[in-house]
């Protein structure tokens, strides 16, 4: 039996491309990031990133793109691949996996940076002994993937689970929220943009005592209890740059156990969900590492 | 190629059970119907209605019982196929499953109710067409199911989507909600009973344009947005007692598509909903005619 195949990844984001040719985490060959420019020039940029990559290492069987969004998925579109409503300069109507098919003459698989984050957390990271999970990651954005069954959740387009509607009080936060598409939603409540609109400062500046930090716990325990009552994954990976802050995975163990008040019924969400509500197990790695993992999931399926 | 298989099928339910053998909903061969008793003489009465009927007949290949919960369906788990935590008495850590193929000699198996629902509306009724859906019930209770790839949603248990966190604005709604685990969760808020304890009435007796008719549709929208953002399926099927109101359907396409907010673009969300979130095709018959889709997938599967 032969080892994983070498494979190509991109993680593209809105300010930075990182691609890696390599067959996961522990073998990683080539690596290199560049900001994000234009469509054209920036897909110029990684095709070049390949080629030269693949006569010094081989050339990989495929590769795939871990995107931001959001993207049309749909197999069988005459747009599959592209970004779709970006409100990204240039970037709107991007045919980014046909864009880099053609340059690479290789086949090229996309799917969000989330579900190629819970890919890669599945196949090497926080869930790799379970088949139901979920990965949200909480920072600029907030945004979740999931794997079931192996592969990532894909339906009418692809999840949006940033946009969930949450419990605000308004007798306790007065702040209307800051999403341009729903105001109050949970992105727009409990995002890296809108603690700072709140409290005037950025959040990575606040003490660990200050209110704004239980008023987080509370809006991401609503998102915690709403996705085990809807899909009751196995665990739930939850990263970003503001699950940084000290204690406050744990507090939102805390207060979505409580909200839960013991209805569903499982050993995994004993011990104060501890084993189910849990930190990446590939910290920052988790966007190039997603974009390898479904580069290899497309070749194990013979995609 | 020969046709669907023979198989049983038992509606559990917590009143009344109903049983059939048949192969799908063009093909009833015999049904029964009896009030739920104890554990043992319930099971004794399906038993000896499958007896009966397979003499008459010829014998199902295999029995499906679509089941009111909490159940386990851990696959490996040693209580899989029981009524777990249930309130109703008597029925707790009752064997369903094993009871049944105890006394048939029959491969038997078990889901929610609103699991078979799912799937049976997938394959006779509203959801034809598309291979990922989801299937509600607004009544004296409030429960969803999952269908994705052919396949009932599972994981760490099953959904209990009735549970959720709404939206309650307390100025708008004083009711403080009536589930005896999380107050005012959906169920709490926008059941039957919890309709009838808000307004002092049955809700089948509130005329049409009584204020409850509004608040229960802006409840049921924050299931239906949700449920986009998280599973984006294809299709929502909404059925049960309460969305036999007239306009209640079209009253929550309205809200939902304004809470969306265009943010997720497709097609199918577009003409405000009215291919998106559809009544059942199966109507009353989803319960039992899940329980034979439930049997006829496993037979399918070779379980």
């Amino acid at each position: 039996m032969s080892g994983p195949s070498l494979v190509g990844g991109v993680e593209a984001g809105g300010t930075k491309f990182v691609c890696a040719l390599g067959t996961g985490p522990g073998d990683i060959r080539d690596e290199t990031r560049f900001p994000t420019g234009d469509p054209s020039e920036t897909l110029d940029r990684v095709a070049a990133f390949f080629e030269a990559s693949a006569e010094r290492h081989g050339p990989p069987v495929g590769v795939g793109v871990a995107s931001f969004g959001p993207l049309d998925l749909q197999r069988g579109s005459p747009t599959w691949g592209w970004i779709t409503s970006t409100p990204k300069p240039g970037w709107r109507d991007v045919d980014v996996a046909g864009g880099l098919a053609r340059r690479l003459g290789l086949p090229v698989t996309i799917d969000t940076d989330v579900n190629g984050a819970a890919l890669a957390e599945g196949r090497w990271g926080a869930a790799r002994d379970v088949a139901h999970h979920v990965y949200v990651t909480v920072g600029t954005g907030i945004g979740g993937g999931g794997v079931l069954n192996g592969r990532p959740m894909h339906g009418l387009t692809h999840p949006e689970m940033g946009h969930l509607p949450v419990r605000r009080d308004p007798a306790r936060d007065a702040f209307p929220g800051g999403c341009p598409f729903h105001g109050d939603c949970l992105e727009g409540l409990a995002s890296g943009p809108a603690m700072e609109a709140r409290w005037g400062a950025p959040p990575e500046t606040l003490p660990p005592d200050h209110p704004a930090w239980a008023l987080e716990a509370g809006y991401l325990a609503d998102l915690v209890v709403t996705l085990t009552l809807v899909l009751s994954p196995q665990r739930i990976v939850m990263g970003g740059g503001l699950m940084r802050h000290r204690g406050l995975l744990a507090a939102v163990r805390g207060i979505a156990s409580e909200r839960l008040g013991g209805y569903v019924r499982s050993a995994t969400l004993d011990d104060g969900m501890a084993g189910y509500l849990v930190a990446p197990g590939l910290g920052e790695r988790s966007g190039v590492l997603g974009a390898l993992a479904l580069a290899q999931a497309a070749a194990d399926a013979g995609i």
